[in-house]
């Protein structure tokens, strides 16, 4: 059989290991990006690796989400970066260039190649043809430092697409539908490969739409072919010379097939709180709405704006909605304002925000107590717009706009006037929001503000470790519960010792004292710990910390994968009933870690109780290896630089 | 002599008294505007008088300051405004129409008029004829509920220009030069009355640019002739019906006059930190600047942002300044989208935030540490961006604009090309960011969030007093140690129980507690007490927290209003070395106050000195009736309603 797209991208950037489903392989990245919320993390680490020249062929520093600044912590940040960047030959996009991905995609996005990013919407560049992976940051920097990731060769599943849209559908309610179909945890171990005649239908910044939004399905990453619409984009945007054609073999293998007939999909809404909980928008017209907000790196592309601005044009927002818009890109905006769309949506009573991201990750525009928030984000999870008590829904920007205007959630396909609007031949883009790093970048001096801390590093791995357990939790514990992440704790992302104040704070306030109190220790913990989102921070809390190992019934995989890769030992259960015997502020002790690990059996001796308790280990020899040295930091600097 | 224009306004406005320089006197206020930092508390007022109809002829509500929206405290702030404005028949901007100066200005500013504000810089409005006065919160709620304001007539300060402006000189150089002449405290207790040949070759907006920035120099406010150049201002904001010529008489009486050439005048920068640290641009080019940030009321019109786009225009930002522009408002922001001015700011590398007053009221944007920020805004006192390191200088929108292309601070006349712009005819507009009241009113419900809480109300004065002193303070407390104002505390600016928490935090966090341990109790303070802002929270608190008198060697002008307004007695030591035989946590009692407190003169027995201390009372009948009545909210209820 033939290959997919998927494997077709993996094999061209095979470095080491077997491309066999499931098997570990290390491939070679192209490109990296940061956003300045991951970034500080990724940079320090950087700067820990000792290295004098980046082995990608373009990284790329943006900032994009900590712009409203509140206090001198994000421009402190934005100082570090826009330094560290130009000293490692990193391109850096200053504040108000735009969101990450869109600009990604503007700027530098090439199909067939792969891009690494320490934002979990990555993916958006799949829409181009490319392996665009979310990761955590140390996995960024050690890509920048080294040009390898390491991944499992992941399972493929092909969504087939057929037909073409109706009017008043858009790219947006294909991957609602989508997720309708597969869930939130449909994606999980694979990558979305996307195919068939209906593809054709779809342009890049549709595609970009669905293959960033398919970071809610769990997935790893999500594909497009590359074909003649993303030759269009590309010249458009003035680089015609990165166009290759991608696509996959007539007879390539897939794990898995579902085909979807384009013609069936109808306007859709997300419900509270889940990008899964869909229904078509005709069930719940006559939803009083209170905000909208527009924009996001799921639906600020030209063509999304474009056609709100159309809605929107010689209309008036409703007077009791708070109608917001943040464009994805300076050179979107500059366009916009360039052909009156901008003007129509000041004159229809829209709120023109900086173009960046904005309300999509609570960084403002909280709605009032209770609202209904009607948003094209691509995340709608409890809290996360800023109002605990609001109720958010994931529309297209065509429902967005039209509801806007009769206050109330409507479908589209009221609308009986067409939409019509040229798309730009050629983008006329300035670069002054971005800066390049010039040749001699000997004497550039990093500056870092009094908020930015170094980071902790691990030390290698010892025989036997023994201390107390300073914290027991029980089942589905958070990375929000581990390291809390909102609108106060930002601006901190790059002060751990700060940070780490607030380790589990929602849980047990005096943990972190307790730490400092006994040297460190160890957590016992439920089933699946750990689950959410991907932050590392959440392992290098505790680290900072001192905690030597974390004991539970079983582990959410990301955080697993922090924890090694802060040096910290996870551990489970062999008998989840031993759960039980281990006691708050039990000593145990833990022999023989350097020969037991490999084995994947440990024993745990508990002083209070004098139980001897198994627990296991599962991890792959790099694994075993990046906990010997404490952690991947060390692994990096000494297995792989 | 003949009257100037300042007393033929307040002539056509009197109610009551004698119109004679120090006199106490009342006057019709014509209108009336309010934001929302200030506003919430401004309605819960109204709401308290219990009236069912404004008395204004035309009162707008704002949304202007807290438009970032970090949670649903300001969202819910906007929502009580926006319904208490519809059961009132008050108009309501909505967040994202603009700054509530300009917007006045454009909207409803009426040669001849009188308005007052809960803003220091209501005195914008004097650009245009009008009387336009900063005032407290409960004055405004009191001139909306009676449409009476009352006031000491003030004297009059001429400052007569010659000669016109010479090329790269502006208006924000002329009141620049102003400050430089008679310093911050150069208008306490004036009036600033412009006049003279050079008058006419300022525009409206640069009019309105040195009546707002008037108020750093301590004036009541400042007031420009109505002329032609009014009429052509208000003709193109399609109100041209609104024009009414308004000047001095030829041989008008003031009480001070002073001459300005305007040819004298070059391109000035208010050094940190204070905005008459005045010097020549000149004489500090070559400064390394981090920071440009152009808007606030001062500098955000058409005209100031068609500069700053013509000077931009096919120029890069340097790479090392951050360049932020907050346009006035919505109408102007979509005038340059409109004419291409916007589009020539984006591709110069500008990033455009939200029309409101943003950064310079510490909302957003602020600087890097240690940062050199120039703004074209109107204070930079310290810490006012948000980073306490900063160095901020105020400039005109031409020195801003090339000083951000240049990286230092550079003088415009280095500029060889004119700038050339064409004023708009009219401004075409669109009102869909104003709400304006219906005729029904009846049914409208008042939505007061969980985080606005209703506002401390003293009780009728009683005839003796006694407690403790729970707190002494030394010399110059400001308002900012009264009642901190930061990007933390103002979201609560509705909710004065939990601002009175950080009452004196500054100085001794157990304050608060303390006063509720002893049931309130007395304030014992230095030299010149309540000095800084007006804002009347640094009385409320104090109110809430018990406080029945402030006993110091002297008071700060307006927070000792404020004190007699919310019903707290000011006493002033008669000896002050005094003020040394008092201790903390003494315990005090002042009797017979009814009889003594007209006398002016009372007695303060200090029970554990055992000594005896006469006290003063400075204060008109009416304060003293306001006092009795328990506050001005009782006696505006009692005696004006």
């Amino acid at each position: 059989m033939g290959l997919n797209l998927t494997y077709k991208v993996l094999k061209d950037h095979l470095l080491e290991g077997k491309l066999e489903t499931g098997q570990e392989i290390c491939i070679k990245i192209d490109q990296t990006l940061t956003q300045d919320s991951t970034g500080t993390m990724v940079y320090l680490q950087l700067e820990a690796m000792g290295i004098k020249d980046i082995k990608t062929e373009r990284s790329v520093a943006y900032i994009d989400h900590n712009t409203l600044q509140q206090g001198f912590e994000n421009a402190d940040d934005h100082e570090f970066i826009k330094t560290v960047a130009a000293k490692y030959g990193i391109v850096y996009s200053k504040p108000g260039n735009g969101i990450c991905h869109q600009l990604q995609l503007e700027n530098f996005g090439k199909p067939g190649s792969t891009l690494l990013g320490s934002d979990s919407h990555t993916p958006t560049g799949g829409g181009l043809g490319m392996i665009a992976i979310g990761a955590g940051g140390l996995d960024v920097a050690v890509a920048m430092a080294t040009g390898k990731y390491f991944m499992k060769a992941p399972k493929v599943l092909n969504v087939k697409l057929n037909g073409k849209l109706k009017p008043w559908v858009s790219a947006k309610d294909v991957i609602l539908y989508v997720l309708k179909e597969l869930s939130v945890k449909g994606g999980v171990g694979k990558i979305v490969e996307y195919s068939g005649e209906g593809v054709k239908s779809l342009s890049l910044t549709d595609r970009a739409t669905i293959t960033n939004m398919g970071a809610e399905l769990g997935a790893t990453t999500s594909i497009f072919p590359s074909d003649e619409r993303s030759l269009e984009y590309l010249k458009s945007q003035g680089r015609e010379a990165d166009y290759k054609e991608m696509k996959a073999d007539e007879d390539a293998y897939y794990d898995e097939v579902i085909e979807i007939n384009l013609e069936d999909i109808e306007p859709l809404v997300a419900q509270p709180h889940s990008p899964d909980n869909v229904r078509p928008v005709k069930e719940l017209i006559n939803l009083k709405v209170d905000q909208v907000a527009i924009g996001s790196c799921t639906n600020s592309s030209y063509s999304d704006l474009m056609k709100v601005a159309r809605i929107l044009k010689g209309k008036s927002v409703h007077p009791d909605v708070s109608l917001c818009i943040s464009p994805g890109s300076s050179a979107i905006l500059k366009a916009l304002a360039e052909n009156g769309a901008l003007a129509d949506m000041i004159a229809a009573g829209a709120r023109i925000l900086e173009c960046a991201c904005g309300p999509c990750i609570g960084m403002g525009q909280a709605p009032k107590t209770d609202a209904i928030s009607l948003r094209t984000f691509n995340r709608n999870f409890y809290g996360r717009s800023g109002t605990e008590s609001a109720q958010v829904y994931l529309v297209s920007p065509e429902v967005a706009a039209i509801s806007a205007i009769h206050g109330y959630l409507e479908d589209p396909r009221v609308i009986t006037d067409e939409i019509d609007f040229e798309m730009p031949e050629i983008f006329e883009k300035s670069e002054n929001l971005f800066v390049y790093p010039k040749e001699d970048r000997e004497s550039v001096e990093v500056v870092m503000g009094p908020n930015i801390k170094p980071f902790p590093i691990n030390s290698q791995l010892e025989d036997s470790m023994s201390g107390k357990i300073v914290l027991k939790v029980e089942d589905n514990i958070t990375t929000d519960h581990i390291m809390p992440s909102n609108a106060k704790l930002l601006p901190y992302r790059s002060n751990i010792p700060y940070l780490s104040n607030y380790s589990f704070s929602t849980v047990d306030t005096e943990f972190p004292q307790r730490c400092m109190d006994n040297d460190g220790g160890f957590i016992v913990g439920g089933d699946n710990y750990g689950q959410g989102s991907s932050r590392e921070h959440a392992a290098l809390a505790p680290l900072y910390l001192g905690i030597k190992a974390v004991i539970t019934k079983s582990f959410a995989r990301i955080h697993k994968a922090n924890l090694i890769n802060s040096g910290i030992i996870p551990l489970e259960f062999a008998n989840t009933d031993d759960y039980e015997k281990i006691g708050f502020m039990d000593e145990i002790e833990i022999s023989n870690i350097l020969e037991d690990l490999p084995k994947g059996k440990l024993t745990l001796k508990d002083k209070a109780g004098g139980n001897s308790i198994e627990v296991l280990f599962e991890g792959s020899e790099r694994d075993i290896e990046i906990l010997r040295r404490g952690g991947y930091l060390n692994y990096a600097k000494t297995n792989l630089i």
